[in-house]
């Protein structure tokens, strides 16, 4: 039996999109001689559809969608992710009822797969297991499946696991080779972070080998708001060995003779690859999928801006990117010098938009309310938000997306500006810690073969610029150690004790973790961020602004 | 029996000030001569504490608390809302884990009650129903309990419902009935939107008519970021008569003899009166709680800016209010003559800080890269960013809080600056319409007996006053139509058909949707907003952005 993964790119909401892109494949796979072809986790509707799944429209139209495809089935099987949906009496469990209080409670929703062959619905499975950890929040919406069962389709006993289904031990893949499963297809869509892809593989093998079955896994490949699918799909013989391996972060329609399986050699890629590729994705599709003809963004001379301006060439090419460099009274002669020669190696235009004149007016203005008064971060703050403004107006003027350009350790302890640097609709590297930045901006000029992103932005010590003289290093502990000691807070929830007892000063450590808790409302505000790490902020850490605890 | 209802304000992660609260409230209790008090769900904790629930560290100091509580419950008994756990074997149920990935696997926690006498503890009741819907997400922390028990106290049996519990009509209370309850004894954080009162009392009258029982119902009452918990601790009888009713939007101790109740008049109070006492007491409790002296904000001579800045005053006194008027070469004489009279009025100092010169630097500096072009939205934002900043520096140089001052319909629709009159810390009337606006505003002179918010005010219509001549209706149908759409939409969630079937004309209908649909960008960038409807934005409205969904 021959059988296709159909690793496709879904947009949100995309019915029509995404159900052409859907019949599209079919015929495709077809002609590969596909007895089956298998498509992501909710391929109709996109993942995630959030909220969009209170909408009664929303849910039956993507069941209009499930009948074309359905009608476009001929000669082959598919399976292919939908939100399945039955009707009940309304109020049946609520004593009081309001449609935009809680969901609508008159209809049940389940995330669930079809399988249908040649015009027939044989089977729909519907998902067990629904995270709600992270960034999920799947039992907002949906009730859980209960049945692991099995379908018969092609001389073979199939058991579909949806997602999560898989990563729990005892998931319905237990009970489907109980009865008979000899062949279990994974329809998922598990965002990207770093390393991510490695796990996957390993939790795959150690089901197939426990189970002693054969595992096929789908992935979702695109990029949807601040979440990066990487694609990747594969299969696990019974051995848990590879025997197949679809592209990672590009659409891909891989056969795989399940009957007579060849091992594939697992790719071997940096975290560098890995990440820079992940942005690259996730970048361009937020820009395109939001129908932007060109991103604006500025350039200071350092290292985030420039690797910014890097993942925007790579992701749009260079006729896309609109770079302004926005000099103020403590801008060096350097930072411009770096910031042009950038611009030059890229081939993207720039422009030279000083502040200063801009600054002194708001100094001006200022002088009677700030009377007796020394300068302090204020007027720091008010150079961000020029330079913030001045790019939201380039983003109204021309219709340009703005990207703004703070990386994760800055974030973290709030050594940004609200509405200043922070401005934009895309926040590219929010999630990417600054010692990876360094790494990320390597991995680019490697790539290139030479020194696209000037070698004095690597060397020169980190400054904001803001005030004469100033460096990150005034307010902050190196990178190394602030990234070491809030990986162990943020992404491995360690408490101040835990994180002590690893050797780093506690002065130090509660200095961290003050400014971690105290910046919720900064982050509160930001834009969009795509997520590389397990622990982004952002929709997946919810962490409440108005705490007292320590 | 005397039941002494505990209505206390909490602070989430104030673990320390809580549990002196509480057990400062236990001995005003015992001087009541009550045999048992009863505080909210989740006392110790606050509520919601969100991912603090994920540090292991608050877990167990909650626990600590109880016990402080228990050692401080000499002759008279507690029931008191926390966070019970339990630890299992690792991994036994996750295949792959990490920490930040999914909530430590190796802690289980419930929303739970303990029934605590005479420092013994008598039970521990845990929560069944957890609400995933709206702003809730309490699957993403619980799991449920599963057992509907009854302790006996004073010769009562009692059964303990959280909450939730009791707003499904198949909830604990009909088995705790069954096994024998004679008094039902609900701890709650029920936030308010309006209406919620009524809708809270009707429920639980159905419910003790229903099972022939006495409820008790305890609320919190508080700010906490974008909810506010309205109080109104209740009681009603078996035949469904009110038998005790706490204070609204204030902290109180009310003490019922649940053996001989007495029937008490319900309030009867106007919507007004309702939100008005509302978000003061979000903004009061956001105020204080997060630590700021005072607040700051733009007055734009405009209903809106004039109803928060009552707000203010009435929430922390004339004394902790800084208003500032900042003139653009758009706005009247008039404008600036309203905000004046609504300043003295008010008693507030008022800064004028006008923006011209700024706005002519930004003109200037940007005159070449926007050669050629007209002037558009674009200028109209540079003045609202304008302001943004200053409020910002204000905010920066004296440690004020920026209130926003944006209402909903704008919010909606997109009528409003990102960064501009956007900016500030929190947005106090981002959930009430425009039409509210007004009424709110009448309600506050009302009550004042006076017209502190000048007629003009109210009879001006409303402008951005960004441009010549420029009125709200040359952009937005009437607010009282647009309104009307914004609630058929957003808070019945009903789609652009039902909506049309209702006599609105469709090209309003569409052009409304598509203007909320693509405004998300704009909103999950806005700060915290009180919340006082159904279905405000924010936490409780999850939209993707990237959505191709019409």
């Amino acid at each position: 039996m021959k059988i296709a993964l159909a690793q496709i790119n879904t947009t949100v909401g995309d019915l029509d999109g995404n159900t052409k892109k859907i019949i599209n494949q079919i015929e495709q796979a077809k002609k590969q001689d596909a007895n089956l072809v298998v498509f992501p986790e909710l391929a109709i509707t996109g993942y995630p559809p959030k909220d969009l799944l209170f909408k009664k429209a929303f849910v039956l139209e993507n069941q209009k969608r499930l009948l074309e495809i359905q009608n476009a089935t001929s000669d082959i099987g598919v399976i292919v992710g939908f939100v399945n949906s039955y009707f009940r009496e309304r109020a049946s469990d609520k004593i009081y009822d309001m449609a935009a209080v809680s969901h609508f409670s008159d209809m049940i929703l389940t995330n669930a797969a079809c399988l249908i062959d040649n015009q027939k619905i044989l089977g729909i499975y519907e998902k067990i297991w629904l995270p709600t950890y992270d960034v999920f929040d799947e039992k907002r919406y949906f009730e859980p499946g209960k049945e692991a069962k099995v379908f018969g389709f092609c001389n073979k006993k199939i058991g579909i696991n949806i997602c999560e289904d898989l990563w729990v031990s005892n998931g319905p893949i237990i009970q489907q080779v109980k009865n008979g499963a000899d062949l279990i297809i994974v329809i998922s869509a598990s965002p990207f972070f770093v390393g991510k892809w490695r796990i996957r593989k390993e939790l795959v093998k150690k089901q197939a080998v426990a189970n002693r079955v054969p595992i096929i896994y789908t992935n979702l490949v695109c990029g949807q708001d601040d979440l990066i699918f990487d694609g990747g799909s594969f299969a696990i013989d019974a051995q848990g060995n590879l025997i197949a391996l679809a592209k990672h972060f590009a659409e891909d329609l891989l056969t795989i003779d399940i009957d007579s399986p060849m091992p594939v050699k697992d790719t071997e890629e940096t975290e560098e690859f890995e990440v820079f590729n992940a942005l690259v994705l996730g970048l361009r599709d937020y820009v395109n999928k939001n129908g932007f003809s060109k991103v604006v963004l500025g350039l200071s001379g350092g290292i985030d801006s420039a690797l910014v301006c890097a993942l925007a060439v790579e992701a749009l090419g260079k006729e896309r990117i609109l770079a302004v460099i926005m000099p103020s009274p403590y801008t060096s002669e350097a930072s411009i010098q770096d910031a042009k020669t950038l611009a030059q190696n890229l081939e993207i235009e720039l422009l030279n938009i000083p502040i200063t004149e801009i600054y002194n007016s708001y100094l001006k203005t200022l002088a009677d309310p700030f009377k007796g008064k020394k300068l302090d971060v204020t007027e720091e703050n008010i150079q961000a938000r020029i330079r913030g403004n001045i790019l939201m107006a380039l983003s109204n003027k021309f219709g340009y997306l703005v990207l703004s350009t703070g990386n994760k350790s800055e974030m973290a302890v709030g050594y940004t500006t609200l509405y200043g640097d922070m401005a934009g609709g895309l926040a590219v590297i929010s999630d990417v810690p600054k010692t990876m930045v360094y790494r990320l901006a390597h991995y680019f000029n490697q790539k290139a073969g030479k020194e696209l992103i000037p070698k004095n932005i690597f060397i020169k010590p980190p400054s904001a610029e803001l005030k004469p003289n100033q460096k990150d290093s005034d307010d902050l502990p190196p990178y190394e150690t602030l990234d070491e000691i809030l990986n162990l807070y943020i992404e491995e929830n360690k408490d101040r004790e835990e994180i002590c007892k690893l050797g780093y000063p506690k002065d130090l450590v509660v200095d961290v973790i003050r400014r971690v808790d105290r910046n919720e409302y900064k982050r509160k505000q930001a834009p969009l961020g795509l997520k590389i790490t397990p622990k982004a902020f952002g929709f997946g850490r919810r962490m409440p602004i108005t705490n007292k605890f320590q």
